[in-house]
Protein backbone atom coordinates (compact mmCIF):
# COMPACT_ATOMS: atom_id res chain seq x y z
CA UNK A 1 0.00 0.00 0.00
CA UNK A 2 1.54 3.14 -1.63
CA UNK A 3 -0.19 6.72 0.12
CA UNK A 4 0.41 10.13 1.02
CA UNK A 5 -0.42 11.55 4.30
CA UNK A 6 -2.18 14.53 3.17
CA UNK A 7 -4.93 11.64 1.96
CA UNK A 8 -5.62 11.06 5.30
CA UNK A 9 -8.39 12.32 7.33
CA UNK A 10 -6.47 14.63 10.53
CA UNK A 11 -9.40 13.85 12.97
CA UNK A 12 -9.14 16.09 16.17
CA UNK A 13 -7.40 14.79 19.65
CA UNK A 14 -10.14 14.78 22.39
CA UNK A 15 -8.14 13.46 25.08
CA UNK A 16 -7.88 15.56 28.39
CA UNK A 17 -4.58 17.22 28.49
CA UNK A 18 -4.48 17.59 24.74
CA UNK A 19 -4.47 21.28 23.40
CA UNK A 20 -5.07 21.83 19.22
CA UNK A 21 -3.50 18.62 17.88
CA UNK A 22 -4.74 16.51 15.55
CA UNK A 23 -3.73 13.20 14.36
CA UNK A 24 -3.71 11.01 11.22
CA UNK A 25 -3.47 6.72 11.44
CA UNK A 26 -1.65 6.28 8.67
CA UNK A 27 -0.27 2.56 9.33
CA UNK A 28 -2.95 0.60 11.54
CA UNK A 29 -5.60 -2.11 12.12
CA UNK A 30 -7.25 -1.42 8.64
CA UNK A 31 -4.37 -1.81 6.96
CA UNK A 32 -3.55 -5.15 8.41
CA UNK A 33 -0.73 -4.10 10.23
CA UNK A 34 0.30 -7.05 12.71
CA UNK A 35 2.63 -5.33 14.70
CA UNK A 36 2.75 -1.51 14.94
CA UNK A 37 0.70 1.64 14.09
CA UNK A 38 1.85 4.74 12.11
CA UNK A 39 0.26 8.07 13.42
CA UNK A 40 1.15 11.55 12.08
CA UNK A 41 0.64 14.20 14.43
CA UNK A 42 0.33 17.79 14.02
CA UNK A 43 0.32 20.66 17.15
CA UNK A 44 -0.81 23.99 16.59
CA UNK A 45 1.43 26.42 17.84
CA UNK A 46 0.67 26.92 21.67
CA UNK A 47 -0.86 23.55 22.14
CA UNK A 48 0.47 20.38 22.90
CA UNK A 49 -0.13 16.83 23.99
CA UNK A 50 -1.27 15.09 27.34
CA UNK A 51 1.62 15.29 29.90
CA UNK A 52 1.40 11.55 30.78
CA UNK A 53 2.73 8.02 31.21
CA UNK A 54 1.45 4.43 29.86
CA UNK A 55 2.49 0.88 29.65
CA UNK A 56 3.55 0.88 26.11
CA UNK A 57 6.48 2.79 24.50
CA UNK A 58 6.43 5.57 22.03
CA UNK A 59 9.15 6.15 18.66
CA UNK A 60 8.57 9.74 17.78
CA UNK A 61 10.39 11.24 14.40
CA UNK A 62 9.58 15.33 14.33
CA UNK A 63 8.93 16.33 10.94
CA UNK A 64 8.71 20.22 10.84
CA UNK A 65 8.60 22.73 13.38
CA UNK A 66 9.97 23.48 16.53
CA UNK A 67 8.98 22.44 20.37
CA UNK A 68 9.88 21.11 23.15
CA UNK A 69 9.74 17.75 24.42
CA UNK A 70 9.36 16.28 28.22
CA UNK A 71 11.27 12.63 28.75
CA UNK A 72 10.57 11.77 32.10
CA UNK A 73 12.61 14.50 34.34
CA UNK A 74 13.63 16.83 31.92
CA UNK A 75 12.78 19.36 28.76
CA UNK A 76 14.49 19.37 25.67
CA UNK A 77 14.16 21.43 22.15
CA UNK A 78 12.49 19.78 19.26
CA UNK A 79 12.86 20.22 15.31
CA UNK A 80 12.83 18.41 12.21
CA UNK A 81 15.08 15.77 12.42
CA UNK A 82 14.58 15.13 16.56
CA UNK A 83 13.86 11.41 16.83
CA UNK A 84 12.74 10.23 20.41
CA UNK A 85 12.34 6.54 22.29
CA UNK A 86 9.84 7.17 25.29
CA UNK A 87 9.91 3.60 27.07
CA UNK A 88 7.21 2.41 28.56
CA UNK A 89 5.84 4.33 31.80
CA UNK A 90 7.75 7.63 31.02
CA UNK A 91 6.05 10.94 31.63
CA UNK A 92 6.28 12.09 28.23
CA UNK A 93 4.97 15.96 26.72
CA UNK A 94 5.24 17.21 23.08
CA UNK A 95 4.89 21.27 23.07
CA UNK A 96 4.80 23.38 19.80
CA UNK A 97 6.79 26.50 20.89
CA UNK A 98 7.19 28.03 17.45
CA UNK A 99 5.10 29.87 14.97
CA UNK A 100 4.37 27.05 12.48
CA UNK A 101 2.84 23.87 13.08
CA UNK A 102 4.52 21.01 14.84
CA UNK A 103 4.33 17.72 12.71
CA UNK A 104 5.94 14.12 13.78
CA UNK A 105 5.33 11.12 13.26
CA UNK A 106 4.66 8.65 16.45
CA UNK A 107 4.66 4.97 16.40
CA UNK A 108 3.00 2.31 19.34
CA UNK A 109 3.20 -1.43 19.10
CA UNK A 110 -0.43 -2.61 18.30
CA UNK A 111 -0.01 -4.49 21.84
CA UNK A 112 -1.35 -1.86 24.31
CA UNK A 113 -2.97 0.75 22.12
CA UNK A 114 -5.26 2.27 23.74
CA UNK A 115 -9.03 1.77 23.37
CA UNK A 116 -11.97 3.94 23.06
CA UNK A 117 -12.62 7.07 21.08
CA UNK A 118 -9.54 8.78 21.11
CA UNK A 119 -7.81 5.47 18.63
CA UNK A 120 -9.97 4.77 16.42
CA UNK A 121 -9.59 1.82 13.73
CA UNK A 122 -7.05 3.13 12.12
CA UNK B 1 15.85 9.98 25.21
CA UNK B 2 15.99 12.73 22.53
CA UNK B 3 18.60 13.16 19.68
CA UNK B 4 18.77 13.91 16.15
CA UNK B 5 19.20 11.79 13.03
CA UNK B 6 22.39 13.55 12.01
CA UNK B 7 24.21 12.37 15.18
CA UNK B 8 23.70 8.81 14.09
CA UNK B 9 26.45 6.86 12.05
CA UNK B 10 25.05 6.41 8.86
CA UNK B 11 26.51 2.73 8.12
CA UNK B 12 26.49 1.86 3.88
CA UNK B 13 24.08 -1.23 3.51
CA UNK B 14 26.19 -4.11 2.22
CA UNK B 15 23.48 -6.36 1.65
CA UNK B 16 23.40 -8.01 -2.31
CA UNK B 17 21.42 -6.09 -4.68
CA UNK B 18 21.58 -2.58 -2.78
CA UNK B 19 23.19 0.31 -4.42
CA UNK B 20 24.10 3.57 -3.35
CA UNK B 21 22.37 3.01 0.31
CA UNK B 22 23.06 4.07 3.66
CA UNK B 23 21.19 3.69 7.13
CA UNK B 24 20.98 5.00 10.47
CA UNK B 25 19.71 2.62 13.39
CA UNK B 26 18.03 5.14 15.61
CA UNK B 27 15.35 3.41 17.81
CA UNK B 28 16.73 -0.25 18.25
CA UNK B 29 18.22 -2.87 20.40
CA UNK B 30 20.82 -0.48 22.16
CA UNK B 31 17.61 1.78 23.43
CA UNK B 32 15.99 -1.27 24.78
CA UNK B 33 12.90 -1.00 22.26
CA UNK B 34 10.73 -3.48 23.05
CA UNK B 35 8.49 -3.97 19.84
CA UNK B 36 9.91 -2.53 17.21
CA UNK B 37 13.17 -0.68 15.10
CA UNK B 38 13.55 3.10 13.27
CA UNK B 39 15.93 3.07 10.92
CA UNK B 40 16.49 6.36 8.67
CA UNK B 41 18.03 5.52 5.28
CA UNK B 42 19.79 7.47 2.18
CA UNK B 43 19.71 6.19 -1.12
CA UNK B 44 21.52 8.60 -3.51
CA UNK B 45 20.91 9.69 -6.99
CA UNK B 46 20.88 6.27 -9.27
CA UNK B 47 20.83 4.19 -6.37
CA UNK B 48 18.31 1.43 -5.04
CA UNK B 49 17.43 -0.55 -2.33
CA UNK B 50 17.13 -4.24 -2.59
CA UNK B 51 14.77 -5.68 -4.98
CA UNK B 52 13.25 -8.62 -2.42
CA UNK B 53 10.47 -9.87 0.18
CA UNK B 54 10.76 -11.21 3.50
CA UNK B 55 8.55 -12.61 5.97
CA UNK B 56 8.72 -9.24 8.54
CA UNK B 57 6.23 -5.98 6.83
CA UNK B 58 7.70 -2.41 6.10
CA UNK B 59 5.97 0.93 7.58
CA UNK B 60 7.86 3.55 5.93
CA UNK B 61 7.47 7.33 5.50
CA UNK B 62 9.19 8.99 2.56
CA UNK B 63 11.40 12.33 4.18
CA UNK B 64 12.62 13.89 1.48
CA UNK B 65 13.59 13.32 -2.50
CA UNK B 66 11.56 11.76 -5.21
CA UNK B 67 11.55 7.98 -6.65
CA UNK B 68 9.61 4.88 -6.89
CA UNK B 69 8.66 2.37 -5.13
CA UNK B 70 7.82 -1.50 -5.75
CA UNK B 71 4.72 -2.35 -4.08
CA UNK B 72 4.00 -6.03 -5.05
CA UNK B 73 3.15 -6.15 -8.75
CA UNK B 74 3.04 -2.31 -9.01
CA UNK B 75 5.98 0.66 -9.33
CA UNK B 76 4.45 4.01 -8.13
CA UNK B 77 6.13 7.37 -7.32
CA UNK B 78 7.13 8.52 -3.86
CA UNK B 79 8.22 12.10 -2.53
CA UNK B 80 8.47 13.77 1.00
CA UNK B 81 4.66 12.88 2.65
CA UNK B 82 4.76 9.93 1.05
CA UNK B 83 4.38 6.17 3.18
CA UNK B 84 3.91 2.66 2.35
CA UNK B 85 2.72 -0.31 4.15
CA UNK B 86 4.87 -3.51 2.79
CA UNK B 87 3.47 -6.46 4.19
CA UNK B 88 4.85 -9.94 4.99
CA UNK B 89 6.17 -11.81 1.83
CA UNK B 90 5.38 -8.67 -0.68
CA UNK B 91 7.87 -7.89 -3.01
CA UNK B 92 9.31 -4.17 -2.97
CA UNK B 93 12.16 -2.22 -3.61
CA UNK B 94 12.52 1.92 -3.92
CA UNK B 95 14.49 3.45 -6.32
CA UNK B 96 15.76 6.98 -5.96
CA UNK B 97 14.84 8.60 -9.96
CA UNK B 98 15.49 12.02 -8.68
CA UNK B 99 18.57 14.39 -8.34
CA UNK B 100 19.06 14.31 -4.43
CA UNK B 101 19.20 12.25 -1.99
CA UNK B 102 15.89 9.91 -1.10
CA UNK B 103 15.56 9.51 2.40
CA UNK B 104 12.98 7.43 4.10
CA UNK B 105 12.20 5.78 8.07
CA UNK B 106 11.80 2.39 7.60
CA UNK B 107 10.67 0.46 10.72
CA UNK B 108 10.58 -3.59 11.50
CA UNK B 109 9.41 -5.35 14.00
CA UNK B 110 11.68 -6.64 16.54
CA UNK B 111 10.28 -10.46 16.28
CA UNK B 112 12.21 -10.94 12.26
CA UNK B 113 14.51 -8.89 12.34
CA UNK B 114 17.44 -10.23 9.83
CA UNK B 115 20.26 -11.41 11.60
CA UNK B 116 23.86 -10.40 10.40
CA UNK B 117 26.22 -7.76 9.41
CA UNK B 118 23.62 -5.96 7.89
CA UNK B 119 21.70 -5.29 10.76
CA UNK B 120 23.76 -4.46 13.40
CA UNK B 121 22.31 -3.77 17.48
CA UNK B 122 21.03 -0.69 16.93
Amino acid sequence: MISHYSKVEAEPVAMEGAKEVKVRWLIAEREGAPNFYMRLFEIAPGGHSPRHKHDYEHEIFILEGHGLALDGGKEEPIQAGSFLFIPPNVEHQLRNTGEAALKFLCLIPRKGRPPGPGAPLR
